[in-house]
């Protein structure tokens, strides 16, 4: 389906990331604005790639021409905000301590801002060609910070990722920048990602993706002789927990908006609600028979591609094995072998807490209902849950209110706590964390959507008794950039008088 | 010399660590004002221990009554000041974007802040047996987060140690806290040390020392089926570099300054001066006179332990030995085995960038001067160095401008670039960056010095439509803490209006 792109070979990957370093270090001295400049110009040369490159991804990814429009419309507004971001520059976590001559020890002026923290490896992400893949979140973050890019294109579309490659680079010529300021990989073979990810110039690795690949590339990067951060996202199965008054006065309107966030993008998505805790009873028994009624109209629709049909397939149906699990209803199936049919089982409390294959994500539009006595027990269930990039809450304000316990208990294991919502739908703002605790991330102390994701590739150097003729803008005592700025502990865009 | 205090048996470690998350998960939902107030009690309980506290640790660890004197009070200043900069709030970046129905598709109310990521496991330092050790930065930063701590005390200061815990229990029961707020261990057995790092309640790490041993931790960490993150302060040579003008213009005052520097402590700072880069010529001829005669006059001064004293002698007679070093200067010896003899050597650049053993850190009074060709070789020995805590150059403005090279691969080795002063001396401030490149420290991202090292032990959390009364104080809409909070992309006071 694919045009061929040649792998780099194995043993140019040192001269390539020797050339990443290289553009690093003159970009990381270029202004804020120019940053900005470059951000917004990869924006309008995506925009420019026109049709040619949604029938591109089209064909290489199965996804439809209307959410490929509306992903990369996100991603231009990704790199147009995250640009924002990066010029307004809160970000750069100025504080400024004034001298003190009259202190014992006298005390330095010193002044501290986030400086880039070297080449980033970004992996493209299969469901995401453009948000998360070559021109994606993590390359707009790591641009945003300093860095220069390094991009694996994903393998299942790397047509797309050259034609968004080459848009880069013609933003890059534009901009006057080094043209290794953005570099492009083609690899299928493991051992060029393990050269990459350990080569001695690469500096910080983005990923999204399974589980098993975030987790070989966070232990090839701490194996390195100098250890490099890694966030990567592995996605998680997004409990959501079903308060009883909530579900018995709204049953079905809940299922109606749950069987649509469960087959979302054929459940391709890394928030795909995949565990749903309900109590016993009448509600639960319309909640479900709604999504049944659903899905029997849905047809199965073409996955990404074939590894991860396959894969979703034998996960189901190792899911549905399961001692305890109960099919309730499944989509229309197709001889198509690329198609996602999805499908709803249920399973009680006890089998569900008693079979760590239940709590395993399976990628694609299937979610497990787990048949709870009463909250008391979804809470129990709730803490035996491992770190997740969400959790749900449907419930009134009241009963919530009541269950203080299941509230802490689903906060404690999520990057975001969702109420009355579904967790399908990342909104690009500064307030959202894409992340949580182990094994939806490595990290969770970072995020990869939003501008505070800008910081996981940059680091905070202090300038101690610097004269402002030396300084960089960001720091000089006039604050020509008008930063806001912590100096002597209070937040300011006030000049510095020495 | 020190009283001996039973260690934790191995299998004792689970249930600690599950009493220590049990209390996190009390005090994360205390407000940050009994927080502040806990680490004020510490800080006064500190203070009451009086003498005897000062006796003590200058029987365990040969330091002078002055400098634990002074140690002492910078913890209480730490403490105090963390606990400030814990009720300020800002650390906590509040994100708040507002919804908007009218998007497509409509865009929920989020908001996000930090929130303590669970109990973290602190070592105790040798070199600081108040700053690093029990309730030292890392303890602080951890508490002011809203985590538990446990710390495993140095085994170089037990008793020290279990005198720092009396107060800090002390403190936690006047604040009718959980006592297992914060818990004790006495360890030898490096299998206790990996138990507490490996232990799944364990989420993350601060740790300061040798290299060794910090990586060791990292690993462990790393190698977790649920990896957390570890922020290991492993100390660095803290490269100098005299400018030629400079150097000529001063190379007396600037030598008996480094004279100072390098013997401070006995040399026991991770930012002691441990490689001087300096012009061929007679300023740099001047400057070792200078400090030769110092040197002469200055008798071995006692160090932490006798393992660091050995260290010292062996290391230091290594370097020594390499090629082409000549020893320059040494204190006098004396049959003390605990003895640091501060010394001064020299060598040629050629020889110091062929041989790795010279870039090692010789943990001691101990300072090797690199002889350049000039400021192009001084550059070139730059960049063959690894990360650093920090760097400082000795310039006038004038040739500091003309040398934008040296600033810069001077600026990307380190965590804290310093002009004209010397490297010890490391001011509790938000400004400070104690921290680096590795292998300086395991994480570049973050400090260990200054009120943003609670980051270390925070992650985000954000909440996604939920109504007033149900979130938590520092994200209601009418701004309780009075918190400045990024409103829409827009730093605020004010109250929000949904």
């Amino acid at each position: 389906m694919s045009a061929h792109f040649e792998d780099t070979a194995l043993e140019d990957i040192d001269e390539l990331m020797r050339r990443s370093m290289k553009a690093f270090e003159a970009y990381a001295r270029q202004p804020l604005s120019v940053r900005g400049r470059l951000m917004r110009a990869i924006a309008s040369e995506l925009d420019a790639c026109g049709d040619a490159l949604i029938h591109t991804a089209m064909r290489e990814t199965n996804l439809p021409e209307a959410r490929l429009r509306g992903e990369r419309g996100r991603t231009i507004f990704q790199l147009n905000s995250y640009a924002d971001a990066c010029e307004r520059g809160d970000w750069l976590e100025v504080r400024i301590d004034r001298a003190d001559p009259a202190k014992t020890p006298p005390k330095p002026d010193i002044r501290k801002m986030l400086v880039p923290i070297g080449p980033v490896l970004v992996y493209g992400a299969s469901n995401f060609p453009f948000a998360y893949s070559t021109a994606g979140g993590d390359t707009a973050c790591a641009l945003a910070a300093g860095c220069s890019v390094v991009v694996k294109a994903h393998p299942a579309h790397p047509e797309t990722s050259e034609t968004v490659a080459e848009a880069i680079r013609k933003a890059i010529a534009a901009c006057g920048l080094p043209e290794d300021l953005f570099l492009h990989v083609h690899a299928t073979a493991i051992e060029t990602g393990k050269a990459l990810v350990t080569h001695p110039c690469t500096k910080a690795v983005g990923f999204t993706g399974s589980h098993l690949a975030g987790r070989t590339i966070f232990d090839w990067a701490a194996a390195r002789p100098e250890p490099i951060p890694v966030f990567a996202e592995m996605g998680s199965v997004n409990p959501v927990f079903l308060l009883p008054a909530k579900l018995e006065a709204e049953a079905e309107t809940i299922a109606r908006m749950y069987a649509g966030s469960i087959t979302l993008g054929v459940g391709q998505f890394c928030t795909n609600p995949g565990i749903i805790f309900g109590p016993e009873g009448p509600g639960l028994d319309r909640f479900l028979q709604t999504i049944a009624e659903a899905f029997s109209e849905m047809p199965g629709q073409q996955m990404l591609h074939r590894g991860i049909a396959e894969g979703y397939t034998a996960r189901k149906a190792r899911a549905l094995s399961q001692t305890g699990v109960t099919p309730v209803a499944s989509g229309r199936t197709s001889g198509d072998l690329l198609a996602g049919v999805p499908a709803i089982a249920t399973v009680d409390a006890r089998s569900f807490l008693e079979n760590p294959t239940l709590h395993q994500e399976v990628f694609g539009p299937f979610s497990l209902v787990v048949r709870c006595r009463d909250v008391h027990e979804m809470t129990e269930a709730c803490r035996s849950m491992e770190g997740q990039l969400t959790t749900t809450l449907m419930g009134t304000e009241d009963e919530l209110a009541h269950h203080p316990e299941l509230l802490s208990a689903a906060a404690s294991r999520c990057g975001r706590i969702i109420l009355n919502g579904v967790p399908t739908g990342v909104e690009v703002c500064l307030s959202m964390q894409h992340g949580g605790p182990y094994p939806a991330c490595t990290d969770s102390r970072f995020t990869s959507v939003g501008a505070d994701g800008i910081k996981r590739f940059a680091r905070p150097q202090a300038y101690q008794n610097w004269p402002d003729g030396l300084l960089p803008e960001a720091l000089k005592d006039g604050n020509p950039l008008v930063l806001l700025r912590t100096v002597d502990d209070r937040s300011t865009r006030e000049a510095v008088i020495r």
